[in-house]
């Protein structure tokens, strides 16, 4: 293993997650203790999102039995990367990333973020590997059985009453617990759905892609670096943006507010504003210092101009006066921009 | 059962908490197929805090399996209020609740908000009936015994060491279940930590008040009730106050902005200091109609005065201006207010 191999952390894994996804060479150091802590299924997405993020890399991708866990390999410098869900845009904020991010016991203090990364799960219709070689085209109407997980049904419901009336359905505890029994299936003719990734995993052929009525349920990453590695200070991989135009820069800001003084929490989002930042997201988690008291997680965002090159400098600097403390979780590029 | 008795509908209940407890004569309708789906221990803490808000009135208890029942017995004025966890001050905000006032489908549309309450559970150390006639004072140690829920131990750490140094302990699965087991105990001393609500319930004797090192794990309540229903305009019971000076009122409003308008939050968040309005807390959910936009939901508060008392008029007005929708969802007395 050459000793410059980025170093990815995320949560994770399932052992058998970790040899069999092409971007992946870890030799995960976990023992099997700690895994049926471990949402299976919540792990492949953050794996899924990992490779995607590094996929144009060398990397190597590091397993983590918590967020907590992937935090401190950065903080500790045994990772280079951790990529964090931060929110999805049906359930909301990641409570537990907030948590990790309001740093009460100062843990985390080298830990700031570079990137962001959107993975939304594309459904595909899975077949056993050579079972249809002339694909969706040559697609012949034999399938007699379907497997997924219970909500996808309803997202892929165009395809399925086009196609499928009337073709036993099964439920599954996950979309890739299908792909694994349509991948062993031998004596039916049976398809499951589930993502690309998933069919990598198990080795089955993709018979058609995107087969979901309306591309929605994204998960918003952060990626992670610690601010006195230097091999990371430059973004060592190359996000792919979703927009070719000049692209808008986030910032991630979180801060306390004296809250015995009526207004200092519309005078610190107002100097946002003051300095030409625009308001992206709001989120809060308590204190824990005294009740009702609140840590605040305010994300900015600004198109880059020689005016405004300050603008996030300058927040700052009124944001110490104008507040209890404030920290600077970094600036990277807006993967969303139009 | 006489016409105008007040019907409070809160999350719950087993069957067994609605004949016991003092304020409540309610006749469950709830078959027991539906019991299971309810957190007990939950459904106790929301009970005791129906039960203390409405403590000086003759209310009827309606127990319901959800939150969004609860809603709709109100919006179809089933139960004249309802009490709703809001947020706690170690866990934050209740997201059910959240999404149930984002009423994204225009369910609640009579439903206000016009009150809160605020619950925190104090431990005791309670003892089976007549075991200490005379009280702590003459307590001899004799107690060889203690039940709790795992959490309680931590927090009563002063009591324990101090008193029950070496007396063995005993994980049970709430602090309810401690005082049930203390109830119903002959052969041995025991005693449980558990809440003054759970002694009253089971019938045993509260050795010693308020045990905990520090109190706090506070939940807030928010009280609702019907618009449209004239009896409940006024509200028909009185509010034990935590303050005897002026007191602030409060206000919940949600709205959601244009996101492609850079400042749009900003300007909206900034006219409520314009109408001398201040912030107190401030929550997102997606709107779910389309990603990465939210609804908001703010509260703001304001020491009554001639000047300001149509502030939030005013605001509400200048924000139809400034936001794609936005609602009131009404004014209460500020329980903290100092």
């Amino acid at each position: 293993m050459p000793a410059d191999r980025l170093k990815v952390a995320f949560l994770g894994p399932l052992a058998s997650f970790s040899h069999q996804v092409r971007v992946i060479n870890s030799t995960p150091s976990l023992t099997p203790h700690y895994w049926p802590k471990v949402d299976s299924n919540k792990c492949f997405v953050i794996l899924q999102a990992a490779a995607e993020s590094f996929e144009r890399t060398d990397a190597e991708l590091l397993p983590h039995v918590s967020f907590a866990d992937a935090f401190t390999a950065v903080q500790q410098q045994v990772a280079d990367y951790a990529v964090i869900p931060f929110e999805n845009s049906t359930n909301g904020s990641v409570v537990q990333t907030l948590d990790l991010l309001a740093d009460r016991s100062a843990l985390y203090t080298d830990v700031e973020v570079c990137g962001e990364y959107y993975l939304t799960v594309h459904h595909c219709l899975l077949v056993r590997k050579g079972t249809y070689p002339s694909g969706w085209a040559g697609y012949d109407g034999s399938i007699t059985k379907l497997y997924t997980h219970p909500q996808a049904w309803g997202q892929c419901n165009n395809l399925l009453s086009q196609h499928f009336k009337g073709v036993e359905r099964q439920d599954v505890s996950s979309t890739s617990k299908g792909a694994e029994i349509v991948s062993k299936e031998t004596g039916e003719q049976a398809a499951a759905i589930a993502s690309k990734f998933a069919a990598e995993h198990h080795g089955v052929d993709i018979l058609k892609e995107n087969i979901e009525d309306r591309a929605d349920n994204t998960t918003r990453f952060l990626i992670l670096r610690n601010t006195r590695v230097e091999r990371t200070a430059q973004l060592a991989f190359e996000q792919p943006s979703t927009s070719s135009s000049a692209s808008t820069q986030k910032t991630l800001i979180s801060f306390a507010i004296d809250h015995s003084s009526p207004g200092a929490l519309a005078n610190a989002l107002l100097i946002f504003k003051a300095h030409g930042l625009n308001l992206t997201s709001i989120n809060t988690r308590p204190s824990l210092k005294r009740a009702w008291q609140y840590i605040f997680f305010v994300e900015c965002g600004r198109t880059p101009s020689d005016e405004n090159k300050e603008a996030v400098l300058k927040a700052l600097e009124d944001l110490r006066h104008a507040t209890e403390f404030c920290r600077d979780w970094g600036s990277w590029k807006d993967q969303l921009s139009m």
